[in-house]
């Protein structure tokens, strides 16, 4: 791959996390299934809202998560997202730019309130997401910049964006450009209930080898495959793509390329306070690995040790300096 | 003290906290004195904010902190506060309501933005606060609703509130109030530049008797007596309010009341993560324990419970259900 100007760059929701704890009965009593990211309107957020606890908030966003690990981590990372002209897009540059990541999309006034996800932590830690996208859906494809695509090593797509039009035709612009500029193209199915909906889109773009790296959990992997087997799930999938990465909480990892196969348990924790951002971290680090030529191996290794990071304290962003957990490996 | 509707009213700035770890050179570097707060207007914490790493926000406000550990120890608290009419603001209601305190005070459009902290935490777990006061310097004496501060016990004011003139007619207003009906005063020194900008007022409180509990810090008090001894200050001040009590950190804290004097040490903790809250959380814990007369000893350590969740983890609002922490001293 030849030096660019951006390790990885990213194309994601751009919000602002709103994290309460909850418990069981709370999830019920509002419908919500344990674990999954559920879009929510502006009058259903106004609603839950009201009826969560106190909260804390800070910027969030599935693939701006994984940039944000990315340059913790010490890599040159871009991202692509809307905001809305109010405070919480404010909360929102200021994060991502704080971090030393190129992020140009101009704030939109007009268009609706920055988005937000209404958190819920129970006290298995668990994390029950209600989106509210707001401004983030509409992205369109004019915030593409072909010449940033050109420059990235890796563009990174946020599954979850696949839903509202405006970004999905971003993200195939984004694509275009970067089978042109001979980037990577790095994917995350994101939750089991978008490749539910989009199944058939995920499929082509398998099919058309617009995909290079696929990141998927368990459950995602087996929807995709239309399979109740992880192992059979994976053989099935595997051969569709470059490199399958498939997460399982804390059986640990794996992956395959090209018939090389390589898996990582899960790194030990002291205390599981909020899976939050377990797998945006994850993709971080892989991600890292993939761009620094680790191998298979190591890079999950990477993913792993950024993961358990994220999931011992409340938020999706990494707290500790992720390069200097990562010592040894990497740098 | 007859029954009243509300164990205690509080008026204080309504004010987000916008945190970030910072270390003693970017103290330095911005001219900050560690452990102080300072105010800044809009421009200087627009500078400071593009200076600071990524953040978590959180409600915060001293006397908004004091009273959400109030309702998590399960008093029936009350605040007065201006917030503007933004995303901040809502944030701020959100969460001080869903605590069960009754907070009516609407917000205002036109007078700027909700108030924010931006508080650098260093390694050492101490906080710098630097604060644009924004809509809560702009509270007004109509704020003030005298038959609400005659349903309450306890009425507790915020010394960070003396700066701007609104705030402080405001508290004079309630004073007045507070007398009329026998509902104690209860006020916090806040901050030792607070003492040092309004040394003579504060002392004139004291010698009107408007005070019932006074509290401060060691270096609070130390200001307030113009003397460089705890002890003779303590000795000075004492004889002057009816209840004073003087909190020292890890050192514990004292109360005395007309003759009779009260220690207890520092709780013992786990890890010390961030500090911002303890002197706010302190008050909750021995306000909690005047209202329901446990005594000056039981207050105390009432207080020093509350401080020490406080500081064990970011942000300066209870994480912890505090009731249960307090379970055996009280209820």
């Amino acid at each position: 791959m030849p030096d660019r100007r951006l390790d990885v760059l990213a194309i994601g929701n751009a919000i602002v996390d709103v994290i309460a704890d909850a418990d069981d009965d709370f999830l019920a009593a509002h419908g919500m299934h344990k674990g999954a990211m559920q879009l929510i309107d502006e009058a259903q957020a106004a609603r839950l809202y009201q009826a969560m606890g106190p909260a804390r908030e800070a910027s969030g966003g599935s693939a701006a998560n994984t940039v944000a690990g990315l340059a913790s981590l010490g890599l040159k990372a871009g991202f692509i997202g809307q905001l809305g002209d109010d405070q919480l897009g404010s909360i929102f540059s200021h994060d991502i730019r704080s971090l030393g990541v190129e992020f140009a999309t101009p704030p939109r006034s007009g268009i609706g309130a920055t988005g937000s996800c209404l958190i819920l932590v129970t006290p298995d830690a668990q994390r029950t997401m209600n989106t509210f996208l707001g401004a983030a859906q509409v992205l369109e494809p004019d915030a593409v910049d072909l010449a940033q695509v050109a420059d990235a090593a890796i563009l990174y797509l946020e599954g979850y964006l696949w839903d509202p039009e405006g970004p999905r035709a971003a993200m195939y612009k984004a694509m275009d450009a970067a089978r042109e500029a001979r980037t990577k193209v790095a994917f995350t199915l994101s939750d089991s209930f978008v490749v539910d909906r989009h199944r058939g889109d995920m499929l082509r773009l398998l099919e058309e080898g617009r995909i290079d790296i696929l990141f998927a959990n368990g459950v995602e992997i087996l929807q995709l495959a239309g399979s109740d087997s992880v192992d059979e799930a994976v053989a099935t999938v595997a051969p569709q793509v470059q490199t399958l990465v498939v997460t399982m909480s804390e059986k640990g990892a794996l992956a395959v390329r090209r018939g090389e196969r390589a898996n990582v348990p899960a790194e030990r924790i002291e205390r599981l306070i909020d899976t939050t951002g377990a797998g945006d971290l994850f993709a971080a680090g892989f991600l890292a690995g993939e761009a620094r030529n680790l191998g298979l191996e190591p890079s999950l290794r990477l993913g792993a040790i950024c993961a358990a990071e994220v999931i011992q304290h409340y938020g999706a962003r990494p707290e500790a300096d992720l390069r200097s957990l990562a010592k040894g490996l990497f740098d």
